[in-house]
């Protein structure tokens, strides 16, 4: 047996939901279903009630807890009406631990013996192309997948998943912009195996230019790479003018792509189960920052009350703001993150080539036989501000030394913060108050939050954990 | 009586030499020129002998004390007569005080009644086309400008070069690159008065666009423009294959037309006769360097032997090819200078943002779809070379942080001067030994050295002194 089949094998086995595994969700989803129909006849409305997701393709990676279900009501009842019926329905059949969600669409979240139930309450559309959201799209997706994806070909859907939960790319809510489950499945059912997806994507995907349209609606790549303007183009087959692969990251795509090349160097199962990240202790992360000789500067607020889709857009919108005051102001960032807790805390980060910039800087005036500009330009600096050196003549240019107003990064965001590019949200919790830490006055932040810990820890390692 | 002609008559009471100046430097120069010829009879050569320069053309300012003599011989003596016989004779007329030199020929410098003489032998040519250099172009100069240039204009002359003598802009020399007499004299000839050749240069002059062709030899600009390719371009009038201001650079050019500019605005004494720099003491320059924040690094040498075009032209280059050093590792300049006293020393300065960089720096690798290449990359970066952090992947492509070489500009300098693109000279004084010094450690040399500090004081103000 190859090293591949080997490694496959092995995961295969922990993939692969079990027999009783399989029995007890079937009984969560028997018992959703009938709690809904029951609700629904009682409240007098008759829905149509569907399980989606995973689950329904049988797709569903062993130990996952989550379930879909879809509940369909006629279009007629409108939003307000799906609103108010549909989540009624949705809340008294959630039993009793369950909170409201909202997303594009509102919906239940409730955890049945030991599972996360999704109650989402959703239009019943004809086809894909009517739909109003990604919710209503959902089962037409489910539809296709049961349809054409072959019993066979269901584990290494698994197989893909597990690979890309492992090196960090699945899943296409914000904060991740990875791939999605039923991109996973496309993917397996355009290349017909785990290890040809893997394949295609080491030798032959290439950002931009890469298109997967299983169903041929379009007659060659040009017309879908115009159209979607994304890394990776996966026309949906049971929607041609949607890119499955829309919320896929530049990032992400590359980071499966390089991978896959490594995996199919040497396999391993590190690939698909990396090893824990074992967060440095304090003295060891100083001594790093040290070592590096750059400046860290965390900013730290409170987290805003969103969805985390909403509050990760804000997060990387804030972070990119923030970067570009920054470099403005002529700090050099070297790299810059945010982590969050999504509930508590939220934590911007910048490495800077340094937080301190020389207190003199450069400014390039007219060139000196301009005639009315070099005036002003010296009279400018020779009687209102004073610079430091000049006005003098560099090639044929006036220049002058000035004092920057800004030389120490920290100083900066104190007083500028709030005039950087934000999302709404982040700024109204800065506007509210935060804190500049530099370099170790991060460390009890540090010691007491372990998720960030590990999170500045990978930072710090800088390397895709299956190259560690 | 206007400012303009106030500040014109007080400069004009200066510079017009006096009655008895001009007998006194009559007296020298009938010296030179009877011993030359008592010489030469007794030597058994016929010669012609001419004052040349300013002297001869009557454009010197009072307080000249230099004479130049020119030794005629026939050119059938060749290269190897003319330093024999015509250094023989220049020897034996110069006195007890004297020194041989060499530009571009040889020649002898002597001190007479307190006056500097420079005998120098040439060749009788008959047009400046045949002239072989510069000294042999000479006479045709002279006589060129005692026939067009009237005796009023002479006293325009002497305004326009005492003006640029005090901004700083006077002499062909390398080390000033700036404008000739003979330069001068043309210039006068060509806008007819001192103050039409400041309106000119301050209004008209555009570098590398400005052509002044007082014999219109070309029927327009642009092929004395694509001939010689200077910031300034004027057609010798006595061969029109030369550019007068070749030597000019384009810094002196828009220095003169800066001040020409201030000067029109306000006319001034101190354009012409600048206030005398005060150096710093070395305190205050300490503080002015804390308070700039940047660095400043000195590299000190021994200064090699050779003529000071020889030198100025070698020290030039060298601080160019260490800036050049510096910032291909990263490091900042913000502006070098060289500082010589063309006998003992010469002194290097950068002013950088810092000398010292972080250690960690960014390297960026092949994108990751780039099969060869980002196999290699990993492999280098995870086998040979340990990064501070990485690989990674940031967009499509890979990166790693290395550890810098070199992240102090001394160290740098220390192992690296001698690889930077160096006057030949210079690296063979610098491959003798040199010191590096940092802010402060220059304080012995900034003691010692009177005129290092003046340089040092003008370069931190770092203003045109007609600004000040």
């Amino acid at each position: 047996m190859s090293k591949v089949e080997e490694v496959i094998n092995a995961v295969l086995k922990k993939v692969r939901p079990s027999a009783v595994e399989r029995k007890a969700v079937n009984r969560v989803v028997s018992e959703v279903l009938s709690r809904i129909k029951n609700v629904a006849s009682r409240l007098g409305f008759e829905v149509e009630v569907r399980v989606e997701g995973s689950i329904a393709k049988d797709t569903w990676i062993s130990g996952d807890r989550d379930i879909d279900v879809f509940i369909r009501l006629p279009k007629e009842i409108g939003r307000e009406g799906l609103e108010s019926i549909g989540l009624r329905i949705a809340r008294e059949a959630a039993g009793d631990k369950w909170i409201e969600c909202y997303a594009e669409h509102p919906y239940v979240e409730a955890e049945i013996y030991g599972f996360t139930v999704d109650l989402v309450p959703c239009f019943m559309v004809s086809s894909a192309e009517e739909a109003t959201s990604a919710v209503d799209r959902t089962p037409f997706h489910t539809d296709y997948i049961n349809s054409h994806l072959s019993g066979e070909l269901k584990d290494e859907v698994r197989l893909l998943k597990q690979f890309m939960k492992g090196i960090d790319v699945y899943g296409a809510e914000v904060k991740v912009q990875g791939f999605s489950g039923y991109l996973c499945e496309l993917l397996i059912l355009h290349y017909k195996s785990f290890i040809r997806v893997l394949e295609a994507a080491a030798y032959d995907w290439k950002p931009y230019s890469t298109v997967i349209d299983i169903e041929n609606y379009y007659a060659d790549s040009d017309e879908p790479l115009a159209l979607f303007k994304a890394p990776l183009v996966v026309v949906d087959p049971v929607d041609k003018r949607r890119n499955v692969a829309a919320a896929l990251s530049l990032q992400k795509m590359c980071e499966f792509i390089a991978a896959s090349k490594a995996f199919i160097k040497s396999p391993d199962l590190k690939f698909f189960y990396p090893p824990p990240i074992m967060p440095l202790n304090i003295d060891e992360v100083l001594r790093e920052i040290e070592k590096r000789g750059t400046d860290f500067v965390f900013i730290v607020t409170r987290c805003p009350k969103a969805s985390p889709d909403v509050l990760w857009g804000q997060f990387y919108k804030s972070v990119e703001g923030i970067r570009r005051l920054l470099e403005v102001y002529d700090f050099k960032v070297i790299d810059c993150a945010v982590w969050s807790d999504e509930s508590k805390y939220l934590i911007f980060m910048f490495e800077l080539e340094s937080a301190c910039l020389p207190a003199l800087e450069k400014h390039l005036g007219p060139p000196v036989y301009s005639r009315e500009h070099s005036e002003r330009f010296i009279e400018k600096y020779l009687e209102v501000v004073a610079p430091i050196a000049g006005p003098k003549i560099e090639g044929d240019r006036w220049v002058v030394y000035l004092k920057r107003k800004y030389f120490n990064a920290c100083d900066l965001i104190g007083e500028k913060l709030l005039e950087a590019r934000l999302g709404k949200l982040v700024y109204s919790e800065l506007s509210r108050g935060f804190q500049i830490m530099l370099n170790e006055e991060v460390s009890e932040i540090y010691r007491d939050l372990r998720d960030f810990a590990v999170f500045f820890t990978r930072y710090l390692f800088g390397k895709p954990r299956w190259l560690l």
